[in-house]
């Protein structure tokens, strides 16, 4: 009989075959993947990601279709947050003997689904037994040369903007830890989350943002990121935040795996509202200084990093 | 104070900036790291693999050095067994929160050890927490197109060769579990494999060899890999096989985590005995049909894959 590990490796290669790109000579079954250069002007983007059982997520709560959308989804939204095209993907499972062939099958149509929406093949793998479920997922892709969108490209007198609405995650997070049954809007937005692919591309042809990044750990951490990146001081207007329908205002500061990306432009770009089907929303400004701050009618604050950080919670 | 996975990104950061490649235009510290691409009439490389508390190693009984040493070698050894050169790294580390930074500093440092000799820099990667230690690599490389040494490329008539001797790993294990103090030469290869990155070039350039992979789970599994993937016979002479000095015929034919290269080149091809430095032995050769077989004086009988393979332990 064949091992768990042998099935699982059989599902993801027969999945992987119904995803073609003419930039892949050679997938899933040898030492390495071979992979066609990217077209000439063109520079390889890399970005790694990890979905750790009891880290990111609750088997019980979270399904496994959702869990495998979003080991991917978290790749490419770093693809999407330098402008990039994504490529091609490789994927590490550490396997607990006890899961089910049944919960990974739904696992691996979670993660096909979105890898074939986005013509982005699995390349290569490593499938391995262990004490809980951990996936490490390593995203490739391209960029023009030079246009990558960096996060340290902020500049004092740039404009602040900021994709979707915020908070809507951390909403259905609770909800599913409370053990919702009601599959509302925000529980789907925190199981299935969209990388923003196209819009990353129009930032970057369209806008010419100057820095960009996703908002994986929430909006205080990431802008605390960027504007330490940049050397600059960032202020966000609080009453021009996007908020997700029910969200409160510290799930919408702070809630994490939004997935939307954090921008800046010169003065004088003009942002349409809607972009690529996507809502975008002027939050503040970049200052010369430090740090993030907030204006609400109260004043000028600090606004403390308090989005997810891992051995903090 | 900063957490733990704070200090060992520093620290990270820290060995990757030892370690430059003209390569690399943006490494640590963006949403993805930016490569150049490769040269005119190269083709990339992409493999991935992982290190595992309880599945690949014990914690107490190896030490972190050697494991760091190991998380970067097995993918090195696949860059190697494509005939390729690597290029840079991606690292995904998941950490208890009881594991020291003493320990996680020691991991590190027998990671960017290799990194260092080799050239190949840290381009990025992802820290989290978790119940148990494992790390996940991914190493890209390139190689001129067309030209990476298949598995699937053996044909009948060709000669089978491997590079080193067999069975010190598992021999070196086997010590290493029993408590052995004493850091004979067998539990030195087995804690610091070195991938054969030159001899693979070799292989390559030298002898146009026609099948090429690397030893991960013992040489009567990945020959019957490459037999099947070639769909040819593979005949091995059982007193051909290079043993490492102390160690069994049992530990040489199926031990695994040798990263030893076995490798096929068309009858005619001189190939010589030491290549790059290291050893070379004939073991058999390639025939029509299928399976693999070992020629002993007893006649010739199957050899079954008893090789190392997760989940059947």
């Amino acid at each position: 009989m064949a091992s768990l590990e042998d099935a699982v490796v059989d599902q993801i290669r027969t999945a992987a075959r119904r995803v073609s790109s003419s930039y892949v000579r050679f997938g899933i079954g040898d030492d390495a993947a071979i992979l066609r250069s990217p077209r000439a002007g063109r520079e390889l983007l890399l970005t790694t990601d990890q979905i750790i059982e009891n880290t990111h997520f609750v088997m019980g709560r979270h399904p496994a279709r959702a869990l495998g959308h979003k080991t991917l989804a978290r790749g490419l939204s770093d693809i999407a947050a330098m402008g990039g095209a994504p490529l091609c993907f490789l994927l590490s499972l550490s396997l607990p003997e006890s899961l089910g062939l049944v919960w990974l099958k739904q696992y691996i149509y979670g993660m096909f689904r979105l890898s074939k929406a986005h013509g982005v093949p699995c390349v290569g793998g490593d499938v391995a037994r262990s004490g809980h479920f951990s996936a490490a997922i390593t995203v490739v892709g391209d960029v023009p040369r030079g246009k990558a969108l960096p996060r340290a490209g902020a500049r004092p007198g740039d404009l602040l903007f900021v994709s979707g609405s915020l908070g809507g995650s951390a909403l259905g997070l609770l909800r599913l830890l409370e053990g919702s049954r009601a599959r509302g809007a925000a529980v789907e937005r925190h199981l299935f989350p969209e990388p923003r692919l196209a819009l990353g591309r129009l930032l970057r042809e369209k806008l010419k943002a100057t820095a960009a990044m996703d908002l994986s750990d929430g909006l205080s951490t990431d802008l605390a990121r960027l504007a330490l990146a940049s050397k600059v001081k960032a202020e966000v207007d609080s009453a021009a935040i996007p908020v997700f329908l029910g969200a409160s205002g510290e799930q919408a500061l702070h809630g994490g795996e939004e997935y939307e990306l954090l921008f800046t432009v010169r003065p004088g770009v003009r942002v349409p509202a809607l972009m690529g089907g996507v809502r975008l929303s002027y939050i503040g400004r970049i200052l010369p200084g430090r740090g993030v701050w907030v204006r609400t009618p109260r004043g000028v604050e600090r606004l403390e990093p308090r989005g997810f950080q891992h051995f903090r919670r």
